[in-house]
């Protein structure tokens, strides 16, 4: 079983960028505390500026058992990124760590999750736990 | 701990209203399986189709330790429900059965999302589950 | 072969309410004519103003012959009433007695009339007579 | 007692035009149905692509008892054919077939009916036999 | 002389709920003004969750001489109510404590207002009292 | 000095199409008001409500001294009409002899104004005299 | 205690500008009435057509205990009357004597209540006494 | 016979400012122009830059026999100045030199034209003199 | 084989109309050089400024192996055009000479490229050729 | 070398005015640090209320070297004052004092930009500093 | 003569991706097809999921004979690859395989095409041949 | 102190790149005479057609006295620079070349702005020195 664990524009500085919004775990600290849940489990984690290497990186794991996908701001127009979710078979779960319906008007729409199997956003990053679960659980039915 | 579980508008047909779209468990299937995953902690269950009552439930549970709130179709307009979240200090939870940003222009709006502390969408009754042990990891945290 | 007639908000107004509009006929009045037109058949009215009784009566008749329904002001915004109609198999007319495309901007959007088998505007109490007289046609046929 | 029948844009094609949305009757058809049923009155059938022409039938008509028109896409964008209908007393019913209100965003808007006495909309090729009763009733009332 | 005050949905937890915003004052607090303010007047109180309960309180308050309405966030969608104020002989006051025009946009529109006689908004609980003193003088006169 | 007075949808009913709008005069009064007062000059009338037909007679026109056109409901959709106009090397002056913008919201945008010479609107049929008169002017200049 | 009353745009017509609309009190009226209510306090009057001087008018009043507007059409459009109530910490009422919600479009928008203390629409000239009774009750409370 | 012949902001530039596209006479030239032609008639001259002024004079002409009024860019804003042409009597025939519908987007809605009599555009300064000679026209008539 | 070659509003002033946009190419000489292209297959060549005659021909064509449709300015607002081609069993390619996403907004949208097989856009009457040869290889593939 | 500053609506009370979001410096201070700078050159100071004054002085300054230009609240909507800038040929910069885009909604767009040469905006009372600055500079060059 | 195929977001996938809307054609299979049918010509190819590597490779090609761009989904947003073919002087030429028209509402609308030469939309793989065939035409002649 | 000057999408084209927009100087132009006014201060230039490398630079800048951006067309979409902006402590001068408020439409909106400290637009490359200028006052003072 082997799941990947997406992170796009800007989440390499989770900890330090406007901690009263996302919280002060680093993404390495977040990665550590989902290493520890699932040990039992392949998983690949990967975080970048552009978009093109996300895209790359969704059409490599196409053959995967799942992915958790936080595209940053890339979630409010990136429509390359939505095609390449799309284009695999893949699930996609979309996680944001914040509540983006309460934040600007931009935040509150998401050109991604029309083609991701579901979301969970503002929960933290619990939400990225609770996505691995849910795919593990998925699978294992 | 008490954590209230209120379904809105229609979902009482849930299992044999669009099944393609929302699973063939009924509502009774989704709250005996919470009922046995997290059968030490207080639960009330509550369905209606009539906005005021889900306005009243939402007043009643206002002390308790969180809700999970499937609003149904009042999602998309109830500012109404939407200030009774915002009044009352305990923690929402909105959860969606299905993707409702894969479905009708309609859907893709929810007016109660600002004021709730987070959304699981379109994974299944699995949603329900996920979002009550998310109150109560909180909680014991 | 049954059939119910289902009437929403201020529609118990009928004949005080602005009977310019709406016309001098009660809805006791209406209800009258369709039971002197079509005594062989069963038929239940209903009236309320509130939108979860109309939720609720819809359910309630999901296995009948039709529904005739003129759901008010509720058409313009009550999703909940759509999700309603949109859940059950029986075949649903939408009944409006005033000409709504003549009349204030907001009246010119139906969100029920996509889930419904047709409508019938403008045309009076008469529409009553005619949606009735269809549907009992159709299962004739 | 006269009655004119207008079809509009590709009414002429009815039968063999995606049948899955207009049936399988032709514009023949459905003529022939309602001569059958409303033999004793004189009844006037026309059909044309050219909105001019149609503007034309319906000044011809002016004098007559009503006229019942299924103006086709017209129906969408034809502000002449509009202003024909209000400049004439003779009462027009809108009919189409198919429930325009479950197919595209474009067919949802009619510029016609403001100015129309009323509509029927969704109950096929009943559609006229109703709309041409309605006149008769109206008229001998 | 017979006034009615109306309350909607979620004005039962004023006092507690956003005391910033509303004020400190419960809602029998602001009754208890009134009835001391205007002991020689007949006065009725209602408040409900439920627009089916209002519009059912309206009509029957439609032979009295003014109708005092605050109908909480129903104000911004219920053409429902809207309807039952158009039907009423009664003239209408609608009330609101906070300005809503300094609030969330979907607050900056009033599908109320242009059926009521007239609008006082952000004056706090003196608002019910100045509309109350405004129906009496003009009864008076 | 030839010039053509081009009228279009429903103006052949001027006098009897709402008076109380476009006045009591038919067309031929207008025409013979325009005959009488520039009798020295060539003029050539031309009433369709075949936008086909409007177009046709643009094409003829186009080597005279200037065109008046007061194309009815096409002013508000007709591109095509428009694109005639542009085509052309005669000048154009759109004439309409009521207040367009003191009437529906849909007759407030002439899609042919940008691509007239100028605009006459809600003078009466005086606004047709006035206008040939600028176009004599103008080429005697 | 000093209270300004200041009136915009056409304001000096009242009484002779569309009496059905604005009743048939002048402005001279209407601050007679303020005079004799409220003989104890110190009152300014002031109309202009000129938003200028309304701006440089409310600057005067910054210092004041209450400043009453009814800002006529500039109400709609006005930004700059809009950062000087802003800019100033006298409480500031927005009054308007007709109903501007029952009224065209335009109007339904009011660019200043954002920042005023609040609005008493659609009571007449009422209005006026009810603010400044409602500012001098503030006061001395 | 008095005939007022106001003008908004800017038009004190004409001849210098874009001759290109207000041609190159300047207002004192337009003005002997009509001075020229209606000599036999009170006329009475006015331009401001000041939106105020032009609603004083808009006032103090309301007893006149016509006012003819180019606005300038006030022309797509002045709610002010739309509200002091309904205010008054005299009718008022709206002029642009240019014409405003070939030129950019903001210039294509007048806010003043629903209230005028009618409008003249594009025609250059032989609109002051044909507006002139309307008024003229129609008042002898 | 046989392809139809259909031409709307317009196209028969090609070479005389705007050859900045349009090129200085008449109809007449680009069909004569799809002529001399295409010389072993059957061609129907047919302009008309009417959108009837157009729907007509299209109707005449649908048993054909294709046509290809510039249709002008109808382009943007035929909605019966749509149909016909809807309505048909004939693949249908749409060609435009010019850019029309370089050209004014209006232009920007085509109603009938969704019921198009494809589109050939600012190609000039290389687009014509183009398109016949697609339709050539498609039938013979 | 002759350069004017231009103040607009509500600048007259910087330093007293929200300081939090346009400094504690006065409309004096910042014009004695730009005579201090700039002291060899001729500069001329002006602020207004009034939109009529700012389009009078902004044609008085028309054969200048350039002109600084804060229109304060008439940046967001006076048309007029933009048609004064481009009837002018000396250059304006358009300057803020707070960052326009991180406020209200409505100060994002300026109607003023399109016509002036640049914008300075955000960066305090040193705006004003280099905009000159640049004027002087553009000229010596 | 030297021809660039360039190909964006998600082509890489293409014969795997979605084929009932793509083909089952690889973007190898493509090429190969087309280095056969143009075997004399140089030609370049490129595929790249990353934004700036598009742009970059249109800045090298910009003294080339002419490009073939198909951006995939930065079609409908990339306004950066929109200015890189404005800067560059070789004709591009924008293709896509699907009807994009008749997919989903985003990707009705490209910000490429204005600045394109031209589009061939909806005619799958034949669309890079015939644009290639077009560049070298227009070369040629 | 240091300084980062950061240049978007398509910048390194400057001097070739419409020079009647952007001007005749090359990007290392421009950098020259930065170093040359500012020689005693550490300037670091990075200039990419790749958004994450944009975004990668901004990171690595956060520690700095600030940064000059001008982000080329990535200024109007990249919510992804924006959240990079957002995210560090150094302040952002935006500056653009050209007007970006006289061009086209999609310009005139910039995504980044709201976060920035200002915007210097429209000035030329006159822009980057000023900005830099005012950086280094800001820290000095």
């Amino acid at each position: 079983m082997k799941i990947y664990v997406i992170n796009g524009a800007n989440l390499n500085l989770l900890g330090t960028r406007e901690p009263e919004v996302y919280g002060s775990k680093t993404l390495a600290d977040i990665n550590a505390e989902i290493v520890e849940k699932f040990n039992g489990h392949e998983l690949e984690f990967f975080q970048s500026n552009c978009e093109g290497a996300i895209i790359d990186k969704l059409h490599e794991a196409r053959g995967s058992d799942g992915i958790i996908l936080n595209a940053g701001a890339f979630t409010h127009y990136s429509y390359a990124i939505r095609d390449a979710i799309a284009a695999i078979s893949a699930p996609v779960i979309e996680v944001h760590i914040s509540n983006i319906y309460a934040r600007e008007e931009f935040r509150h729409k998401s050109v991604l999750s029309e083609v991701c199997k579901g979301t969970i956003c503002g929960l933290g990053s619990a939400g990225y736990l609770m996505a691995i679960e849910y795919l593990i659980n998925r699978t294992e039915t």
